[in-house]
């Protein structure tokens, strides 16, 4: 039999079985070893995979914290970039949103979610967490019970992990959520009639801090991975081809569309370029029986307000909570709560992506009353204090829910 | 000849013709003649209709505080209800939004707009401002020159009322913006797929504070106009008869949506029923030459807001700044800034406007994802000082607009 099930029978520990090595199922792993509750990875990708998948980049205050408590943040503290603005450009006229005298001191950095993941991977394994690459979960079983079974495959051998719990960490496609029940969870799902553009060049960015820009002919945002990468974005249509966006034409029009007096945009060698559509996703309920759900197993927003990373690392302060009061007092109590709580969070994520991205997207044409109402809006943001602290303290990250 | 005209020759004035003797002519007459430029007041209606004319009943701290500076608000400081805060309502859950601690100390204060009218009227009479009743005007010519006329009927006689600028305060039907150049503006409508039945009764309000209630069968009002008298109101289809609506099923209904635990609505006699359709309107340029427009002529905004009549009062205060100016130092520069300055707040009144319309309608489906963000949106009012900030100070009214 599989050397984990011996382990387990032999042992006789309490275990947690985690589907994914995301930002999610690491930094569980970490939270729950921390208190002594042993728990497994398995993760259908290769660690080189993971570790150099290009995703969000930037980083609540919550999540710095969290990294730093964790012991996983050094690296994060020497090279991700402190922000303590951000910039909103509406055709031209920019305003900023400084977040530290909003926010009483709160910041985002930015540092790519590869870098995260790189950081955890080398924790996790410092702390002799088991960890297994290339492992597919395959069915998920027995979460009506008190002892759930993961089974999986690995290097072409079926093997099986048994488990009290078992956390979906496994992303929009994995097959947590597709384990639950039908019935017990709602489905929502909104499609934006745009796409993302994104790419990575090899030049210093342009701009300290991130430009978010409406702009008459899309939306755009120059944003940065490092001092010499800049990370860059343009609003498509969904039937976009990248073949029609050559190097010079991407560089053209994120000039116009990011662009002010007295500024210009550097451009320099594009070494990734990717059309992403834009939607939101969500269940109303995020657990079943032994079966936990996080990060985008359970939800996914528009990437304009920075949150899919963040909500996935504040699911698991919850489930990590749960779990040791669980393992501490057998109380059920707090998991029984766990969809509930981050549900909360999950909506006002769902509510501030879907307003910035309504807020800088081109929807209505030009100068008609919804574009000025998208105007008035952003005035709004530039005139009054306590609309900008909105701004300010939803994209550094709320504390209290 | 008719006899303004005669004055006028003979005086040789400076002076304004003022078309309409709503909240907008009335308060602009006032600060004219406290500055000593003669102006006459042209109203097509007789007085004891503008004067029991029911509209509004929310006056912004900026209203009021006018009103007083003008000498107009003795009843109103002894008879107008003042309000510090307004109770929101999300299928029975209640929040209420302090004014006093999150805008410095402002607030609304509650008094019917025909009250506002009378005050208005009496003061502008004691003054002995020119006011004509039955006047109505049926064209106006000349703003492209120095010298414009109105032509009026009066008792069956046809008049010429000749001026420097012509103030169009004749609301949404005057003939003002229909004189504006074809070309010189553009128009914007919405119509929303809703309409308001209010009622007027004679009952104590049940509440203190106005209750503004999302819930799953539709949006509903509490509002009142006098400690005997209650004000209330439904979202309603635009198809919708005011036959399919007996007292019994309005206050049934009235009960539902602004039910909570512990709380009961009083019912009484109805002496108003209306039903109203939800839309906004505005004009993105709101003069040409020596006519300039104000109030509901050039805007109209859905209820929810209580904007309507405030939003025409800030108009008066910019036009008549300008035209004070203007006699002043035969500068045209604050004329000519006019509807600039104005829009800036219209443009912020329709977005606040259509949130609140947005946030407490019944639009999609109850326990959709639109409807659960509407939710979202009114958790966050609930948990977020800022953004309970940005309504307040919308409420009573933005100072620095």
């Amino acid at each position: 039999m599989f050397l984990f099930v011996n382990t387990y029978i032999m042992h006789h520990h309490s275990r947690i079985g985690i589907i994914g090595a995301g930002p999610a199922g690491l930094t569980l792993a970490l939270l729950l070893q921390r208190s002594g509750i042993p728990c497994v990875i398995l993760e259908n990708r290769s660690r080189d995979y993971v570790e150099s998948r290009v995703r969000a980049g930037l980083l609540e205050q919550n999540t710095v914290d969290l990294l730093q408590e964790l012991g996983a943040g050094a690296r994060l503290a020497a090279e991700g970039l402190e922000h303590h603005g951000v910039i909103f450009s509406f055709n031209g006229n920019r305003i900023r949103v400084p977040f530290d005298e909003l926010t009483g001191g709160r910041r985002i950095t930015i540092y790519g979610q590869q870098e995260v993941v790189k950081d955890l991977i080398a924790t996790v394994l410092s702390r002799g967490i088991d960890i297994h690459f290339e492992a597919e979960a395959t069915a998920i079983e027995g979460i009506d019970s008190t002892q759930s079974a993961i089974h999986f495959t690995q290097n072409g051998a079926a093997h099986t992990l048994r488990c009290d719990v078992v956390a979906g960490c496994d992303g929009f496609h994995g097959i947590s959520r597709k384990t639950m029940p039908p019935g017990s969870y709602r489905e929502f799902r909104h499609e934006y009639p745009f796409s993302w553009l994104g790419i990575l060049a090899n030049i210093a960015p342009s701009s300290d801090e991130l430009i978010y820009a409406y702009h008459e002919r899309g939306f755009a945002l120059h944003s940065l991975r490092s001092p010499s990468v800049s990370r860059l974005y343009l609003q498509v249509d969904n039937e976009d081809k990248i073949d029609a966006w050559p190097d010079e034409r991407i560089w053209e029009e994120l000039s116009i569309r990011l662009g002010t007096e007295g500024w210009s945009l550097q451009s320099g060698p594009i070494f990734e370029k990717t059309i992403t559509p834009m939607r939101s996703f969500m269940i109303d309920n995020m657990q079943h029986g032994r079966l936990f759900l996080a990060g985008d197993a359970a939800h996914i927003v528009p990437p304009t307000g920075g949150k899919g990373l963040n909500l996935a690392v504040a699911d698991i302060r919850w489930l990590a909570q749960a779990l040791i009061h669980f393992y501490d007092t057998q109380q059920n109590d707090l998991l029984e709560q766990y969809s509930t709580n981050c549900l909360r969070r999950i909506w006002r994520a769902q509510d501030f992506s879907n307003f910035m991205t309504r807020l800088f997207h081109k929807q209505a044409e030009h100068g008609s009353y919804e574009n000025l109402l998208q105007k008035a809006k952003f005035d709004y943001i530039g005139s009054s204090q306590a609309q900008a602290t909105t701004i300010a303290e939803n994209y550094v990250g709320l504390k209290d829910i």
